[in-house]
């Protein structure tokens, strides 16, 4: 099971009840953060999730509101114990940018490694991988895809067919190789068919590119901008690089994901409810994005 | 009548219903924010003060949960419509400091002037002067002091007496001096006895040194750090370079100010109000800072 938790629904700038973007993975104990707008601590202490298993922070684009929280968290994340590295990822220009918001933060007990701009799919937790892409918007910003492995099925007919014994199973379905009196067992004996992952994908600011609708494929969920409500704000979408809720709804279908979850709000939008039949008209699994809403995803078998 | 607001009275990291330091001054339309810790814009926001007429922002120091929110802030004072230029006063330091935050922020409809650390009595707006007084911190760290002057009072004998033209009245006794059909005037000949002005002092983040009583001396109302409340907690406090609620306490009974009102709390400290004796045995008029709560300084005739 993964737990997503929208930190903050809000684009532009914070208004009440809406923080700005953030969004927090939690998968088996360990954190991903995935941009880090003004109000995404005080977020983290309502739910009550901890900031020191934090482990990588996945960063959109450099615009005020998906990082300006970033080095009062590293302080706080800091002030929690954490001495192992974080890694923060992000797209061009983030080393530079981190590197300035620092000043306010330059000592920290833990290791920053940056990552950027990532081009391939990479693994730097066990069994979550990340995936990347760049998108079209006034800064260079990222879309990031996650993928959950699940274990493949046990085969209990294989299992006993070769004679693997009982106490060498479970490790064998995790993977691992193993000798156990005198004998050498691999996980292909015990393992049957793979089985599909979770994956959610999470895309903002961006109009809406084609490549997102292969980069976002069968994700379980989509958490996607909305900043627009209403259909007649397609050239403020145009012009300021964003997207309507109708254009997400677009990307959704055609993307064939199960749920699609709009955020990034503008803060001209006092009542985003009024516009969602815009985007449930196209793509019927769409809710709207409230902050601090979770979202627990589970392996399925088809 | 002077509007002092404060926006967030935590220290540290914020917590639910406590933000980041911050106090936004409201003076006749013009104001003055004094630190921009993270959530600064949403209690704005809530308070509905609007963002384009802040002409200044003070800040006491570098750290994250004083300044956090600024970059965030810019951005939105420049959507708020500003042109005209703002002025950013801080300690040493300050210039490096908004430079390395302007990352995110490069691009701003309006000018900023940053004054470092300024060692005299300043006046960027009309009427209004501002003093600082380095504290003691583990960083650079300055208190702050404002004076609101007051006009002197109208000497209708005098005014008759000089023959005064009545509808010149008004402007004499704004400091004009004109010169009506031929004859000149002063504002000498209408003006009474000088009129104490408001005073208002914000000391935050130090240990409590003896410069800070004179600086403060007869301020109308006192904003202290208050990080511990118990006496207990001393030591921290040494250690932290910050103040218990009984040595803000004692320094608002030295300075013979009028009201005192404690801040930045220390997130592990629940309830503030189970220590305000502490402050109160010693300086009776003690509050308690709250997110949002707003104090109307008014002129007073003694």
């Amino acid at each position: 099971m993964v737990d997503i938790s929208l930190l903050g629904c809000g684009g532009g700038m914070p208004v009440p009840n809406r923080f700005l973007s953030s969004t927090l993975i939690n998968y088996m104990g360990r954190k991903i953060l995935i941009d880090c707008g003004e109000g995404t601590q005080v977020s983290m202490k309502i739910l009550g999730t901890g900031f020191k298993a934090i482990d990588i922070i996945c960063i959109t684009h450099g615009h005020g509101d998906h990082i300006v929280g970033l080095p009062g968290l590293l302080a706080t994340i800091g002030n929690s114990g954490r001495v192992d590295p974080l890694t923060i990822i992000g797209p061009v220009g983030i080393e530079e940018i981190i590197k300035g918001l620092r000043v306010i933060v330059p000592y920290l007990p833990y290791e920053i490694k940056i990552i950027e701009n990532p081009r391939d799919t990479i693994t730097l937790i066990e069994n979550i991988s990340i995936s990347t892409l760049e998108l079209d918007h006034s800064a260079p910003c990222l879309g990031y895809s996650f993928y959950f492995k699940r274990k493949a099925s046990f085969d209990l007919e294989a299992a006993i067919a070769n004679k693997v014994p009982k106490i060498l199973w479970n490790k064998l379905q995790k993977g691992e190789s193993l000798i156990y009196e005198g004998n050498k067992y691999e996980p292909n004996m015990v393992l049957g068919r793979e089985r599909r992952g979770i994956k959610f994908s999470l895309i903002t600011d961006t109009r809406p590119i084609k490549e997102i609708i292969d980069f976002i494929k069968e994700s379980d969920l989509l958490i996607c901008e909305g900043t627009y409500g209403d259909d007649k704000d397609i050239e403020k979408a145009i012009k300021n690089k964003h997207m309507t809720f109708s254009e997400a709804a677009k990307l959704a279908r055609d993307g064939r994901v199960r749920d699609l979850m709009l955020t990034h709000f503008s803060p001209a939008m006092n009542n985003p409810e009024e516009y969602i039949e815009n985007a449930r008209k196209i793509f019927e699994n769409t809710v709207l994005g409230e902050d601090r809403i979770i979202k627990t995803l589970s392996f399925i078998d088809y």
